[in-house]
Order: structure tokens, then sequence, then C-alpha cells
């Protein structure tokens, strides 16, 4: 008998935004894995820090931090096999994913290198785009609204046209793209409409107006858009 | 000092997609509040039911099944003056929201009536989008990808277009509109594509190619919608 892989959403840094059945599988892990970026600390790990085992096995992948595929595929193809080995001797293995796994998460990697061999479950988590919603205190869509997901690294004439033609939209992986992504939103005219938030849940969170969000913009960082008046009434 | 307003993501359906959070503030609730549709029984309340308290209070808002705007809101305008009566006098009040309380939730309803006059916190959910990505085994968007998200009730013209310009796509409440969105998905030649889920995380959920989905869906049914090939590696 193989073990059981389980991928499983952790919300979007709250640790009490995880899930109940994340919770006890965490709990319950012989053997935990989770992504940090090279020499950083893993913010998966943090999230369910208080969850984890001290008797658990920890398989770290490191993510070397560049834009290029080749190098962070590379770590999880070395993650695979970890993970795959302690499967094939029937052990269930636990991966730690921020937010929700298959909702821009890493974890996708895994399941396409393992989910043909092994039995694999996805646990949703919360993510961040409603966690930024709740803090900010604007429902996102309602009745028969829209919702637009853009990543910020998308290039400017495209993130242009698809917030022309959007109704609500959220903007994620602000980071170092803030200046060109709120510069665009100037131009449409909607900068009074648009809410920029980051580390939502977290301690050091913050919520602004964008036109007073700061320059340096940390990853993990959204500008939520609602065009036109109170869209919930 | 009058009370707080907790407006509580529940998730999908299955409740320990229940966070810690929202546990915890239903099991020491002493107020309690939540819809259901006339004669009904009410999904947000089934899910939370084993947490709730037997000596709470509970504030029942009966909505009307109907399209038009007027009686359903008679309804939260009913509920949120009982809502208000138990705040006025310092008690708390947590409304049960199935998946997220801004993302598509009545709870909007709500806030939109009592977040000037009382203090309100929301805590966020799993929302259907990444609870059906997860049963279905398919990784909603990775990367650079953008999402839209459609409500199925939109005109067909306005569907293809959007589905068209579109990469991702969750069309919500599709119910009995399943005939006409599939038609425009088969005619956009992307019916190969898509699968069809109906009350995800639950113990009869569904999940079918869209070609063999049924003509009848619930109100709480999904199609996703993927572009291309294996967008995840």
């Amino acid at each position: 008998m193989t073990g059981t892989l389980y991928g499983v959403g952790l919300g979007p840094g709250a640790p009490d935004l995880i899930t109940l059945r994340a919770a006890r599988l965490i709990q319950g892990a012989k053997v935990v894995a989770y992504p940090a970026l090279v020499g950083g600390e893993s913010f998966a790990r943090s999230i369910a820090a208080d969850l984890i085992s001290v008797d658990a096995n920890e398989i770290l992948m490191e993510v070397p931090m560049t834009t290029e595929r080749g190098p962070a595929q590379a770590a999880y193809d070395v993650g695979a096999a970890q993970i795959a080995d302690a499967l094939e001797v029937g052990q269930d293995v636990v991966v730690l994913c921020e937010g929700d796994p298959f909702f821009y998460g890493s974890f996708m990697y895994l399941y396409a290198r393992l989910s043909d061999r092994f039995t694999c479950e996805v646990v949703p988590g919360v993510t961040s785009i409603t966690a930024c919603a709740s803090v900010a205190g604007r429902p996102l869509v309602a009745r028969n609204e829209r919702l637009t997901v853009l990543p910020g690294p998308l290039p400017e004439d495209e993130l242009r046209s698809r917030i022309a033609g959007a109704e609500s939209v959220a903007i994620m992986k602000v980071g170092r793209h803030l200046t060109k992504i709120r510069a665009v939103i100037s131009e449409l005219g909607l900068v009074e409409h648009a809410t920029y938030i980051e580390r939502a849940t977290l301690q050091n969170q913050v919520v602004l107006p964008l036109r007073d969000a700061p320059e340096n913009a940390p990853y993990f960082s959204m500008i939520l858009l609602t065009k036109g008046a109170d869209p919930w009434l």
C-alpha cells in the first residue's frame, strides 16, 4: 500500500484561517513537505507551525528566487522524488500550501509529477482574494457581477485592456509591478475605486487607498478594484 | 457598548472545511443568524449545525425564491432590524454564510444595512471555485494565468464574448442555465475542456465532463473551463 499525497491549503496567513480538515491532517502528519525560497523562511510552514508534530519528518523544497522556470522546476523535481520515496513505503505526505493549492499554488507542480502514480487529495483553502476583500471591507462580487483575477506581472497593454473590459478586478502578486499597475488604473480614471492590501490577515497587514500605496510593495500584495458605485446595494 | 456583527464564511458545504476562526466564533455565539429559502432548510445552518450551541438564539431570515430584488431585500430589512436589536443591547451576532461572505454572499445585504452603525468583522471562507477545482482534480490558475468568474444567468451573448476572451473560466450558479451555457461552450469548440461539478464536497457531489452533465442541474453547480493543454506544467 502506497501512501496518500495531501495538498493542503492553509489560507492567507492567519493561523486560525486554516480549515478544520487541514488542521487535523497537519496534526496527524508523520511527513510534511513545503517550499521555501533559498535561504529564506517558509511562509507556508510559518502559518502551520503550531500544528506540526515535533516528531514529523520535514521535507523542505528550496526554490531559487528567479522568474526563470528551469531552476524552480528542478527544485520541484527533487522535492517530488523525496515525497515519492515516502509515499512508496506507505507513508502519507502532507504538503503545506499558502492560500489554496490550485489557485496560483506551487503544489500544482508536485501534483503534475505525482498524481498519476499516487492517490492525491487536495484540501481547498481560503484564497488571498476573499481575505483581502474581508480586511478591506469591500464586497468582491454580488448577484450577476463578473470577477476578473489578473497577475500583476502581465504586460501593461494586456493589463489595460483586461481591466477596461472587466467589472470587479483583483490584481495578484503586485510587488514590484505596483508603479506600472497604478499608472494603468489611473489612466483608466479608476484610481479612486481601488484599494491596496498587503499581507492580509497577518499582524503587519496594510490596507490603503491605491493612491496612497507605497512604491515598494511586497510580493504578497493585491489591488482590488470595483467600478461604479456600491455594487452590493 | 454595542455588540459586534460577524459575517462568517462556512466554506462550500463539508463541515470540516470551516476555518478554525469561524468554528470558534460559532461555538461561542449567543446569537446566530442565517438565511433560508421560504419553507426550506437553511444550507448555511446545515453546514454549521454541529457547532451551534443549543442555547443560542437563532434569527432566521426567510428569503422568497424569486429573481425580483424587492421581496428578497424586504426579508433582509426585517433580518437586519432583528440583528440590530441584538447588537444594540450589546450582544454579538454571528451571521452564517455558505462559501465566503463577500463572494456572491447574501451577507453583503446585511453589511450594507448595518456596517455604518456597528462594528463588523468578516471571516473569509473557502469559496466554491477552489472547492470545485479540488474535487475535480483541476488546477484553476498557475503562474501568470488569468481567471474569469462568470455567473450562469448572464445573457448568452455576454457569456459567449466573455468566455471567448478569457483564459481560465469558472461559471457559477449554473442551475437551469446549463443548456444555454453548454451550447455556448460547444459553439466555441471548448466542450472537451470543461468539467461540470455539483454540490462540491458534500456527500452527494457530482463531477462529470460537461458533455455528460445532466439537463437538470441544481443551483449549486459550476462549470470549470481551461483552454489549451495542461496549464500547470
